[in-house]
Formats: C-alpha cells, sequence, structure tokens
C-alpha cells in the first residue's frame, strides 16, 4: 500500500516536472498556451509513448488521463509561480531526477514482461535501451518542436544515467535479487549518477569532426 | 450515396489544401520535386498516421492509393498555377478548413470504434485528442521537415478547433444524437472556430517566460 | 550458404556507412560521445523502425543486438580514423550505396510477406514506399537530430534511386521472375541510379516557389 503511494508520488512530481521542463522552454520561444501544453505533454509522455508503441501496446496514457492532467497542473503552475521557478530550480531539478529514475525502471519493466506482437519476449538489453528511451526520449522530442538540438546529445550525462541503472537493474536481476529491489537499485543508481554528474560537472567528450 | 459523396469530395479537397500547405512551404525552402512531394504527403497523411500508429492499426493510406494521388495532384497544382496561388489563398483557407473538420471528425469515430491492441476501448477523451492529432498533427511533422518551428504552437487557433469540435461531439453523443449528426455539428464547430478565429484575429495568450 | 553470407557482408558494410554518416555529422555539430553513437544509430536503424512501426512488428533492432553494435564500431573507427576519414570518402559512398540497395530490398520483402494488425496484404506500391523509406528514413531521422533540413529532400538523387528500384522489383515481378533474382536486380537498379546520379550530377528541379 506505502509502496504503491511512493510509486505513485513520484510519478506526479516526475511528470511534472518534465512536464515544466517543456513548457519553460515554450515559453522562451513565445509559444502560445496551447503549444507550450503539447510542449509540456510530449516531455511527460513523449518517451513512454515511443517505448510503447515499439513495444506494440497502446501508448500508456491513452487510458488515463493522470499524465494529461499533471501537465495541465505543470502549466498553471508556470503561469502562476513564474517569477519563483528559477528560486525552485533545485526542488525541480530534484523531481525531474525522481522522474528519469522511475521512468527508466518502469520502462525496464514493462519491456520484459510485454510479448511482442508476433509472441517474441524482448532480451534485457532492449529493456535497457526502452528504460533509456522512457526516460530521455521525451525531451528529445521537446527539442525537436521547440526546434533546438537536442540536449541530452551535447552537454549533459542525462541518458547515460539511464544506461548505467538499467546495467545496475540487469546485475541484480542477474544476481537472483527480486525485481522489486532490483527496481529500487536502479533508481538509486540513476539519481545518483544524475547527481554526481551535475556535482562534478561531468561531462562525456565532445567526439571531434575530420577538419 | 449522397452522403458519401460529399464526405468524398471533401475528403479530396482537404487532403489538396493540406498537401498544397506542405508543398508551398517546401519550395520556400528551395526543396527539389520529390522533396516538396515527400512533405505535401506528410503533411496531408501525418496527422492520421500518428493516430493509427497509436491505436494499433495499419496506418490508413498504406492499403488506399488515394491519399497519395491526390497529393501528387497538389504538387501538378502548384507547379502548374504557382502564380495564382495567392490569389486562390481564400479558396485553400476554406478547402483546408474542410479538410481540418472532416479529419477530425473521422479520427474520433475511428478510435472510439477501434479496439486497441490488448482488447482495450479507448474513453472519449482520448477520441479528441486523436481527432485533434489527426487533424493538426500533419502540419506539425511538416514544420520539422522544413527546420521551423511548428506554427500552430504560436500563431494561430487551429488545433484548438479541434478540441472544441471534439467536445462538440461529445456532447452531442451524451445527449443521445445518432454519429452522423453528431459528426456533422463537430465538423460545423471546427469550422466556425477556424472561421471566427481567423475573421477576428483570435490568438491564445503567448506563455510568459521568467525573466 | 554463400548467398546468405553476402546479403550479411552487405548489411555489415551498409548499417556502418549510415551509421559513420550521421556520426560524422554529429561530431561537426559537437555532440559528446553518447549523443554521436545515437545519432548514429539512428541513420543505421531509423528507417527499418519506422517500417516496422507502420507494419505493426517489433523493429528487426530489438531482438538481434548486430545493428548496435555494427554502430558502436561505427563510433571507434570515426574516432580511431578521423583524419583519414576524408580520403576514405569513396569507400564509404560506395559502402552507403550498398547499404541503400540492400535495405530497399529488405524493406520491400519485409512488406510483401507481413500481414498487419488486422489481417490485411498490402498493395506492391506500398512496399516501394517502404523500401524508400527503409533505405532513407534513417538519413530524414538523423537531419531532424541534427536540426537541419533533411538533405535528401533538397540536394541528392537518394530516396528516388530506391524508389526506381522499386518499380524494377515490380516489374520483375510482373513478368514471374523468381524473388531472389528481382531482389538483385532491384538491388543493382538502387546502386546503378546512385552511381549515375553522382557522376553525372543529376539533380531533381528544385520546386519554384510563388513570389
Amino acid at each position: 500500500m506505502f509502496d504503491i503511494t511512493l510509486v505513485q508520488v513520484f510519478d506526479f512530481v516526475g511528470t511534472l516536472a518534465f512536464a515544466i521542463s517543456g513548457i519553460r522552454l515554450a515559453s522562451a520561444k513565445k509559444f502560445d498556451l496551447f503549444g507550450a501544453y503539447v510542449v509540456g505533454v510530449t516531455t511527460a509522455i513523449g518517451g513512454g509513448t515511443m517505448r510503447d508503441m515499439m513495444l506494440g501496446v497502446s501508448p500508456f496514457w491513452m487510458t488515463n488521463m493522470f499524465y494529461l492532467i499533471c501537465s495541465a497542473i505543470a502549466l498553471l503552475w508556470v503561469i502562476v509561480f513564474r517569477k519563483l521557478l528559477v528560486r525552485q530550480d533545485n526542488t525541480w531539478f530534484l523531481f525531474d531526477t525522481i522522474g528519469l529514475a522511475l521512468f527508466t525502471v518502469t520502462g525496464i519493466e514493462k519491456t520484459i514482461t510485454t510479448i511482442g506482437p508476433s509472441g517474441e519476449h524482448f532480451p534485457f538489453w532492449t529493456a535497457i535501451i526502452m528504460g533509456t528511451i522512457t526516460g530521455a526520449g521525451g525531451g528529445v522530442l521537446r527539442d525537436v518542436f521547440i526546434n533546438e538540438v537536442p540536449l541530452i546529445f551535447r552537454k549533459e550525462i542525462y541518458a547515460l544515467a539511464c544506461v548505467i541503472g538499467g546495467i545496475a537493474y540487469y546485475i541484480c536481476h542477474h544476481l537472483g535479487l527480486d525485481s522489486t529491489l532490483s527496481a529500487i537499485i536502479c533508481g538509486i543508481t540513476v539519481v545518483l549518477m544524475r547527481l554526481l554528474a551535475v556535482k562534478y560537472k561531468l561531462h562525456l567528450p565532445i567526439i571531434k569532426g575530420e577538419e
């Protein structure tokens, strides 16, 4: 009971943080309210939608209004508290990180329990990729919509935290830990990687061009 | 019989207008004939393709050549009548609006009659979103392909007309009207919203940024 | 036996060349290693992923690690040989062309042998489109990710080579040739079209705008 509630709280604050990141970037580009909402929703649910379409199941938000309502709350929040958002940056960073961890776990677990359209099971490395897409894919779609080069391809260790969390899940799974414990260790790994990357300003090297 | 013919006429002029809007923007960006055709097709069928992929059915155009032929006619039209296009603007605006209304209705009706890959039915609010994606999604893909910020996120009441039309459909449905009448009222609502928005230059407010 | 091996060699060098084209463009945009890898993978598998999602089957790479490994080799290659890449341009052009031909054939054959989610078969013209998307779609996604107007819409005869190869396949099929011979003729047509287009600098005309 407590578990379910905690996951729901994480889902709520994570969705909120993802949507707010999209809405803030949309506001910097002078989007109207509708456009800002669409970018916010896309940031929040875009990764999971890509995952579900590749897995051959209906996108998760199509039968559950929760995510659209969260995104509407995010829009209201940005409108009402816009002058306070910068001061709230640490909180939103934390919520965004919680969301990233939860969405990674969700993506992994959905992939290993889903049976594909032709009856196939997916290998664990596909689950890690799907966890990463669930966590980081919405941000890529957000950046495509605001016509910028995706941030996670250039500047930050973000998707890599999902990949490493996914590998942690796999190791736990391989060692015979149960799925709840594996999920918790995976989530904590994602959060730690992200916090360490930001605290120590860790970046991946830029790939060098030919000239 | 007359009904079917009228819907087909609307489908034809709507597809034509959508494709022409894509081809004109492609021509402004110096696309070649192939690129212009792809952008035209994408504008015309992109929204319905996203809808069908999320619903778990084959994209509608894959078994019906009609839409690709319409887009080819649109390409020819732009080549032959390019100097007259500006003078035809009111006509194309009207046809585009008819297409928007028809595609919204089509998207709603397909969603409420489709059973998802796991046997699920979709709620009516999902149908309204799918109607909006069917009507407005192709224009978003068009703008991604020509590397511009999607127009409907910044400037015009376009997708919102689909949403309001969808709500009108839901109210009719709720009041017990039959689906033909609900569809007609939905379509007229979309057309009226769009005409009023353009006539009175109605815009949604721009979302304010934090600085 | 020999056939299978040759197809696998073509698949390897084609995937490598596609991934390298994405990684090189990512490096010109100062992507980090993760971003460069994602762009490389997307260029290599993006077209086939779009095809499979439209056909209603699991994307081909989700159950076969080969394509992700090829893309990792491509990333290593660019890092190690970056100063030699320009000198290798003719080789990569050839490998890219082989990949284009093979992916076109693969897309066509998968489409005509796949049964859609509602039990439908797809017509041959849809197979030609799917062959073209398999060959050229990854490059479009690549250009969206690096925030450029897709190259194949403006400058080169690339996707058109797939279309013409697809028509060649259809003619062979119609004449009663078996599928191996049809596939070979299709592939050779794609290669020839591409080589002729580059050798004689053939372009499609730019579509003229209205002003």
